[in-house]
Parts: structure tokens; C-alpha cells; sequence
């Protein structure tokens, strides 16, 4: 176990028992404050520790980093530093972090230098995504689509249990939380027998999921595989892949969804690594039929981290919607990853890969409203007492989500939007 | 019609007539030689025009261009700078170049540094390509796909003619003409059945393309329309989107093509100008039923474009297999881009959309092995005797384009690349 994961661990910088950022965790991501430009930092409690000048003021001296690594608008030279560097970073602010360490705690100049509260700084893209791919690993989401939309006896297309479906999405509208955008407009067919129509999307949904984000680029023609997949995931973010079921049930055959998706997706700003979440390791669902050689792994490789979903409306506290986890992927990371890889598609560092929808296999842990609401049949009553079957103007979508075991809480922060009314 | 475009021009340097890059051309690229690093570069007859040197010698001192945007490895700056530049240093390069201008004509010792044989030259990546979008927009491949796949009688699907149907690609793929690569490998399901299996594509294809970039960004919400599309389109390549047929059959449904399509996609290197190509523009196929208003345009908006496809065998000469035309598009650019931000996706420059294969609608015209052999029915003969249903290990696919009017002729230069054995 790395030293940073000791569930035993204390810092000296007092952390919320319901923090997400415990010294266990300590996520990457980019802020920028009224008075500086954006530039990596680390979240522990309440607090945003600013790791250029920590670096300036000689911390990671053994390091040896160029600041310009971390006076940067994205993660991505921090990234390509190499897992060695990066880890070494993460391991080392987990010894200044910890409370039998002086450097830092007895040393007031500094703190004041380098530590910024959370709720005065503006967090960023995390990364420069290049290309962004979108999975479809869930067994029940697949399976609740199917049973909806095709054949609930064969609600799973043949191809679904022996390769981890994908498709590529588009990278330039993803955004980060508290970004929010209009409704989309589009053209849809609401009758089968009228020519199509143009207008706002009606059935506005949301997509529990989360992504991964690429730490070490291929080349063409290289491979990934399941055992040294790990090398090439950095870490993992919250991901609301915002979709218009009426815009996409038009459009999407026979090429998959386009207009549908593309207008937003939303993620949580601070990346929370590999290692971070190593502790939280779980088996998944059983693999039948047997998958092909190069889609075998070993060991534990889902993890079980707690996703919850609420929706606010305007002027009203926000309303539980679901309550899934990632542990109920059918296709691991590692299995995305050499699957699309297998080919010899060259992966770059801050490419990006969502899992798909995140559903459980109960109707309350269903990740996204076309399910929880069986495509509109079952309404959520929300704490005000209105209904929602899809998302209406002025929501706003928040996805949480947390790792918990032995007392130790490592969590991903807010991934939210707000959806205002079409232009 | 601008001055560079006048037919009658002439250049001092000597440029054969059936070279693709007349005086009225001037195309833009990258290149390197074994003492330079990569550089913006103009395409004349045989010879390459160092524009970082050009700028250097003082040029063109009435645009003040900074030198850093000539001395790069993309075109994504010197595209930033906005249309009124990047077609004013067209301009003035026509103006050197011309048989009547003095400046450059008359200046050997200049001469010698700014040109280069482009024998001589390496060309690079014209672009960092942000996110890359196919269309499928041939109305002649779509027939010809749906009578193949699916019902004769119903070959275009419900929303074929209705919208420009679209998917999103992988960018980091996209590789510069010249650039070889490996068979990709994959599952397939050959029998019925059977499970499916893991080995070589042995179905590859070429997919006749070609691809425009993005020369204006847009921002999140923001719509492009039909008639200000051409303000944000830079120019256009040739577009090899390399295809599995084997992989693509059994993985693309429900969400469209993944790994039949990412492992490689070949472009043309110099980046004609959309002012270039103005002269060559035409009337298309008659759009029934009316499209949406959003999809409305006016004007001739297609453009001729003779497209041809050529396969080498290893040891043997190239046999044309395909001449086609980009006049056959159903839709258009300009619909392709306003349907693309009708739901507010953002664009960037330097991002790439592609036509989909360009099929005529002769036999003769066809864009892809699929059709040209109808799914391996009806080989093709090669000029040394051997037939092909698809593509075999160690061929090398080559596309060439151009236009030609009024005895101009501006061309696209060669987009090709060469199948390696499988690793």
C-alpha cells in the first residue's frame, strides 16, 4: 500500500469527517483566484494548496520540476511528468500534510502562501482533452434500454458481452461544474407520420457516469493491455453526459449519437488518481460468456465508489434521484482500455473515456431519467412537491460521488450544471 | 472574383500545366527539411515557398505578422490570425509570384533562401486537429450502403435527407499522406453461429473523403449559419477514412463506428484555400424534401472536384479504381457546419470535418472497395494482372484531386498510404 493511503494518516490541517478531500485523497486540478493565473493545485479539506509556489518556495526541491509544470492552465505537462514524478508529488505533500510533519505546519509564512479556502478560488478544465471517447459498460443501463426500446427478451444486442461497446464523442463542449448552458435545439420527430420539426429538445436527461483521463500517450500501432492499463489511467472525474433523447431517437441510426450529446457535458474539476482509489478496488460482475484473451484480466479491477445524483429545481432544496456506484460496471477500465487499443489507436495524455450511464440494478440506482422514470411513465416527486420526468429549465443536475471504507472518505467534489431555458 | 483567382495570371516559376499548383492555387502546409525545423509553407509548381523566411526578408512588412506564426508546426496560428490576413498574404504571395512583380522575380539571392524543390521537403501535419467529425453526406454511397445492408426499396433511412447525418471520430489517428501503418487487428464474427474471433481485418477499405477545417472558433451556445459558414471554413484536404468492414459489422451497432475507423486516417498535406476553390463552385443534387429552414442555403454551394483512387501493389504499377467527384455531396459544407451548431456545439480551429465517402452514381464513381467490388461480388482487376475485393497487406492507396476550369487547374496534391502486414 502507498504510505499516502494509510487510513491511519492525520493532517495537521483540520478535515471534515464528510470531506471528500481527506489527506488520503489529495486530487489534482487547475484554480485560479481574483489575483492569480490559473495553476495546479491539490485539495485537502476546505483548503486549495497552490503547488507553484510550494515548489517555488523550495518543497518539492527533490523533485526537480520546472514550475512552468505547475503555473499552467492544464494538468497535461504536470501529467506527462510520468507516474514515478507524479506519485512522488502526491506522496510528498501527503508527508508535509501530515501532522507529525513541522515543515509546513510550523512554518505560518508559508501556510499563508500556499494555502487558499476552496470557496475563493475558481476551479478550471483540469485538462487539455484531446480526444474524448463515451462507453456503454453498464449491464443494467444496457439492459434497461433494450428492454425499453428493443426486445425485453433480447434487450442486449449480440456484441454487448463480448466487446466493452464505445463510440467517440465530442471533446470541445466538455465544461467544467457550475457551467451552465442553454437547452439545445434540434430537429426531432415527435410524429411518426408528420415531417420532422425543429425546436428545443423536450426530454432534456442527464447520464451518471464517470470518466478517466489518459496519463501516458501510445503511439499507432502500439497496444494497451489489461495488466499494464493502469500505467496509462492518471485518474478519474464525475461526468454528466447531458443527452436530448428526442433529438438523439431521430438522429442516431445508423451512426450513432451526434447533436444528441455534443451540446455539453459536464465534469467535476479535481482528478482523483489512480492511487487514491487503489484502496477501494472491488470485484464486479461476473464475465459470461468468457471474453476473448486480450480482454482478460486479473484481480479486482472495479471500484467502489457511491454516485449519487439530485436535482434542484430554481428556487427549491435539491431532490435524491439516484444512488448507483461504480462497482456495477460489467467492462473494467483496464478492459475499455485495451479494447480501444486493440486496433492500434494511438491514445494521447488528457484524452478522456466516460464509462457510459452508471446504473445499478435497482430502479434507485438507475443513472439517468429516461430509466428512473421508465421514459417519462413514472414522474419523481421532488421535496417541493413538482414532477419531473426528464429536466426542466432553471434545474440544475448535481452528481456527488465518494469512495468510503475503514473511516476513510475519498470523494470527487460536485459535478453540476444548470440548464436555462433555449436561446 | 479575387485577383489571385484570375486565370490569365502567370507565375515566373516555371509551373507544368498539369501541376496542381498553378499561381491561382497557393496552398498552405507545413514543412521541414533536414536543416529547418517545421515552418509554414506555399505550394508553387514543384517548389515550396518558406513563408517564415519570406516574413523574415520583410515581405510582407505591411501585414505585420509575428515570426512565430510561420515558425510552427501547425497552421492552427497562422488560421488564427482571421480570413482578412491569412487571404491577404495569399494575395500578396499571388503579387510575388507574378510574372510582372519585380521584387522577388528579380532578387535571386532571396530566391535561394525562401525556395525549396518540395521533392526536397518533408510535409507535417498541416493542423493540430481539435475534435474530427464524418459526415455521411454522398446521397450515391448512402443508396448504395442501404441496398446492400438493408432493403433496396428503402435504402435511404427516415432522417437521410432531412439532416446531414454525422458521427464523431478520432482525431489522434488522422496521419499525414505517407505515413504507413499495420493492418489493424480486431473481433469479428465470421459465422453466424459461431463466437466471435480475434486476428487481422480482413476486410479493409478505403473510404473516399474529403475533409475541411475549421478557420474561426465559435463559443458554447453559439450557432453557425449556412450563410456565415464560409467565414469559418479555412480550406479543404483530400480524406482517406480507412475502414474494417469485418470490425465494423459486428461492433457499429447501436452507437455507430469505433475501432473499424480509428486506427488510421490519412490526409492530403496541403490545405487548399475555401477561396481557392471558389471558382469551381456548382449546383448539386436538388434537395427533396425542402429541408428545414436552418438547412436552407442560397447559391451554388458544391464544387467540382474530380476525385480519383488509385491502388499500387507492392511491385507493380497503380490501377485507377475510382473517379468520383465531390459535386455528387448531397449536402453541403455550409449545411454540414450549421447542423453541426444548431444545438450550440462549439468549434475550434484546426478542427476537421469530413465528407463521408463521395460516391457518384455510376458504378465507376463509387467511393469504397464495398461498393467498386459490392461486398467482394465483383472484383476489381489490377493493371499486373491480380484482382482485388478489398485491400491487400503492402498496397498502397493513393487519392488525387482536383479542379479545372478556364485551363486552370488547382489540385490537392496526393493523399496516400500503404497497408503494412498485420503485427
Amino acid at each position: 500500500m502507498s504510505k499516502a493511503n494509510d487510513p491511519s494518516l492525520k493532517s495537521w490541517i483540520e478535515v471534515d469527517p464528510n470531506s471528500d478531500f481527506p489527506i488520503q485523497n489529495l486530487p489534482f486540478g487547475i484554480f485560479k483566484t481574483q489575483s492569480s493565473s490559473p495553476r495546479v493545485g491539490v485539495a485537502i479539506g476546505d483548503n486549495v494548496l497552490d503547488l507553484a509556489i510550494m515548489n517555488k518556495l523550495g518543497f518539492f526541491d527533490k523533485l526537480r520540476i520546472d514550475n512552468s509544470v505547475f503555473t499552467n492552465q492544464y494538468l497535461n505537462d504536470f501529467i506527462a511528468l510520468g507516474k514515478q514524478t507524479t506519485n512522488a508529488v502526491r506522496e510528498r505533500i501527503s508527508q508535509l500534510l501530515s501532522a507529525d510533519n513541522s515543515e509546513l505546519r510550523d512554518n505560518k509564512e508559508a501556510q499563508g502562501k500556499v494555502l487558499q479556502y476552496i470557496s475563493n478560488v475558481q476551479m478550471q478544465m483540469p485538462v487539455k482533452i484531446g480526444d474524448y471517447t463515451d462507453f456503454y459498460s453498464s449491464i443494467d443501463h444496457a439492459t434497461n434500454v433494450g428492454t425499453m426500446f428493443r426486445d425485453p427478451a433480447n434487450a442486449l444486442l449480440p456484441n454487448w458481452k463480448h466487446l466493452p461497446v464505445g463510440y467517440h464523442g465530442r471533446a470541445s463542449s466538455i465544461v467544467i461544474s457550475g457551467t451552465d448552458f442553454h437547452r439545445p435545439k434540434g430537429q426531432t420527430k415527435p410524429n411518426e407520420a408528420e415531417p420532422p420539426v425543429f425546436g428545443p429538445c423536450r426530454l432534456l436527461d442527464f447520464e451518471l457516469e464517470t470518466a478517466f483521463i489518459i496519463g501516458k500517450s501510445t503511439s499507432l500501432g502500439e497496444n494497451i493491455t489489461t495488466e499494464n492499463a493502469d500505467d496509462h489511467i492518471f485518474g478519474m472525474v464525475l461526468f454528466n453526459d447531458w443527452s436530448a433523447r428526442d433529438i438523439q431517437t431521430w438522429e442516431y441510426v445508423p451512426l450513432g449519437p451526434f447533436l444528441a450529446k455534443n451540446f455539453a457535458s459536464t465534469i467535476s474539476p479535481w482528478i482523483v488518481t489512480l492511487e487514491a482509489l487503489e484502496p477501494f478496488r472491488t470485484n464486479g460482475y461476473k464475465q459470461e460468456p468468457k471474453v476473448l484473451p486480450y480482454l482478460e484480466y486479473n484481480g479486482d479491477k472495479n471500484i467502489d465508489i457511491n454516485l449519487d445524483v439530485f436535482i434542484k429545481p430554481e428556487t427549491a432544496e435539491e431532490t435524491l434521484v439516484s444512488h448507483s456506484n461504480y462497482k456495477f460496471m460489467y467492462w473494467t477500465m483496464e478492459q475499455q482500455l485495451a479494447h480501444h487499443t486493440v486496433n492500434g489507436c494511438n491514445v494521447n495524455i488528457g484524452d478522456m473515456m466516460a464509462s457510459g450511464t452508471i446504473s445499478g440494478p435497482t430502479a434507485d440506482s438507475f443513472g439517468s431519467m429516461l430509466e428512473i422514470t421508465w421514459r417519462g411513465t413514472k414522474p419523481v416527486k421532488m421535496k417541493d412537491g413538482s414532477e419531473r420526468k426528464f429536466i426542466n429549465d432553471n434545474d440544475t443536475v448535481i452528481m456527488r460521488g465518494y469512495c468510503k471504507k475503514e473511516g476513510v472518505r475519498v470523494g470527487f467534489g460536485e459535478c453540476k450544471g444548470k440548464v436555462l431555458p433555449a436561446k
